[in-house]
């Protein structure tokens, strides 16, 4: 490869002219010169070497993304918003990380960022602990968190942006209370990020405005193996089963996410239960796949492409000071799609009667 | 941040001294020094700059992976298994791009990784045209590329990793024609990859060697939008309600994956159809969605984990001379997933006659 130093000889001119030319300083530049450095950069083929800038700038026009997993489609949808803005807008590329909400594995993914000059990374992980995030914020990051507002009372050095998660679970729950339910129930996994605690409190307020709130229920599936493909879909899938098998059941689920709410469809299934014949189910993300699924999954749209935009734009151009509450912006959901997993309940309002046994004939 | 000036001074040593503790050349040092540098190091928590280190070396410890879409779970699922090994085995992190099979934006994609200093990439792409690909393997990039045999009787710098399409394919068909389908279809896209033509020809060659040539057909249905998010799904819920429309159709489709075959029940399932008791679907790949699809999606599974090691092991130990055979790397499908969206066709082995109308009275 061709050097600075190539393109001065070849176009007759100091390594300080060339410098100018790449660097736009060329109001003072006669005319011909800035045409022969211009001619000798082409004819050399020569490119700028953007490590030899960012040790002078100290940046690198990467921009970090940490996400849980790249294997959930939700991230990964995230990401490709992410990446397209960051992309045609700025000019950035995306280094990306799956972190499966180990607050270790975030913390050298920071390290690794801040070794490489970089100097600006978007968080998906909603953790409860965010401490090893403003500690990379302390040291000189730009941070955008996702998905979990700031902890109240507590300075914070970090943007979060997020949906109204408690606005969407509400909002998933009080379709169900429209239809008829009263046997609600939020089915969720083991771990409260707050993400999930805001959508528990959003379910819970919707339940309890409606008188509902004694018999509404949150069920939890059990723990994340973060490291699995299907993850929060196959949890779904096993609390479906286990409330196909019980003998009472709500009729109508709020599900934290469309995934669980896929995995609940096929395990109910498995489990021998009709959805919504028998149990009526809404997700929340907006997922492509949920209009696939059979039935289709009614669900609340969350704005992915807007939160995108602004996390990005944040991430590039931070406020200048700290103050917490300029730096939480919320998204409301974009609605509430209705499709087919969602119908009245049925006569009884009790769990499906499974065949009866025929009467025994007394001897 | 402190400076290796910083630590040299701490340590009492020169910076020299302290440079040659950080590479590792400590086998002349007396004891006492290195102990001195090291307790430097841990009391100013130095940290060594990558791009300082980079520079010398030449070498970013970051690879390269371009998708066409982040958005399809089937690029993100890989590309978390690329991540995994990378990581966990070479500790280099993925800058990822999404080109859209776009030459242009894949050519200026391995330009900006040039720039960074990067010098191994992996490409998921399957274009027909590799010119750009070769070209930057040409520049002195380690190039691995997905999906694609390298164009027989061309000399070739990349090395090539794959399933091995049109045995896939050829296995997905094998089993409609087992269980009793003669009406066979193949479902695609359109355009060329050469990923989709070997599994056309593995389509062709099992309906051939049963003598069911003449009436397998190949349907398209249509180009993608490379952008959009559902993407091939999409497209396959066209074709599938077109499918259902039609007068005649297939009994059995091999989908081009799964993500079409998904589509494809879908747009049947809107046209009125039952899958599979009107239509039989095979997909290829292995999705954890194809399991929660509803009915679950038999499948050809892919060595999607295998392929990934594969491809971060070549990229990261590349062979010392550019023999064609020797780099590519064909995986056999791991098998075929029988699950439950196939059986034997309808008695007739037509399509399903709609409900016939009343026969009218004769006045």
């Amino acid at each position: 490869m061709s050097t600075i130093q190539d393109v001065a000889r070849q176009a007759g001119v100091s390594v300080s002219t060339v410098s100018n030319v790449l660097n736009g300083r060329t109001d003072r530049m006669r005319p011909e010169t800035l045409a022969r450095v211009e001619a000798a950069i082409g004819a050399l083929g020569f490119r700028p070497s953007k490590i030899a800038r960012q040790l002078k700038t100290g940046q690198t026009p990467l921009l970090g993304l940490l996400v849980p997993s790249l294997a959930n489609p939700m991230y990964s949808f995230i990401a490709r918003e992410i990446e397209t803005v960051a992309q045609e807008r700025f000019g950035y590329r995306l280094l990306i990380g799956s972190a499966y909400r180990d607050p270790a594995k975030e913390a050298a993914f920071f390290d690794d960022l801040m070794a490489h000059g970089m100097r600006r990374v978007i968080v998906i992980s909603a953790l409860a602990d965010e401490q090893h995030v403003e500690a990379a914020a302390a040291r000189g990051m730009v941070v955008v968190s996702y998905d979990r507002r700031a902890t109240p009372g507590q300075p914070s050095q970090v943007c979060h942006v997020m949906p109204d998660n408690f606005e969407a679970a509400r909002l998933a729950t009080q379709h169900l209370i429209d239809c008829g339910h009263t046997r609600l129930a939020f089915a969720t996994v083991a771990g409260l990020t707050l993400s999930r605690s805001a959508k528990i409190a959003g379910f819970r307020a919707a339940a309890e405005a409606a008188g509902l709130g004694a018999s509404a229920q949150v069920v939890d599936g059990g723990p994340l193996d973060e490291y699995g493909d299907s993850v929060i879909a196959e949890v779904g899938r096993t609390l479906g089963a286990r409330m196909a098998a019980a003998t009472e059941r709500p009729s109508g689920i709020v599900a934290l996410n469309d995934l669980m709410a896929l995995g609940l469809m096929a395990g109910l299934r498995d489990g021998g239960l009709r959805v919504p014949g028998d149990v009526s189910i809404v997700g929340i993300d907006g997922l492509f796949l949920s209009a696939l699924a059979n039935p289709p999954l009614t669900t609340v749209q969350l704005p992915v492409r807007e939160m995108a935009r602004a996390m990005v734009e944040r991430v590039m151009n931070p406020l200048p000071d700290a103050d917490i509450d300029e730096r939480d912006i919320v998204f409301a959901p974009a609605g509430l799609i209705e499709r087919e997993s969602v119908a009245p309940p049925g006569p009884a309002g009790e769990a499906r009667t499974h065949e009866s046994e025929p009467d025994k004939v007394e001897p």
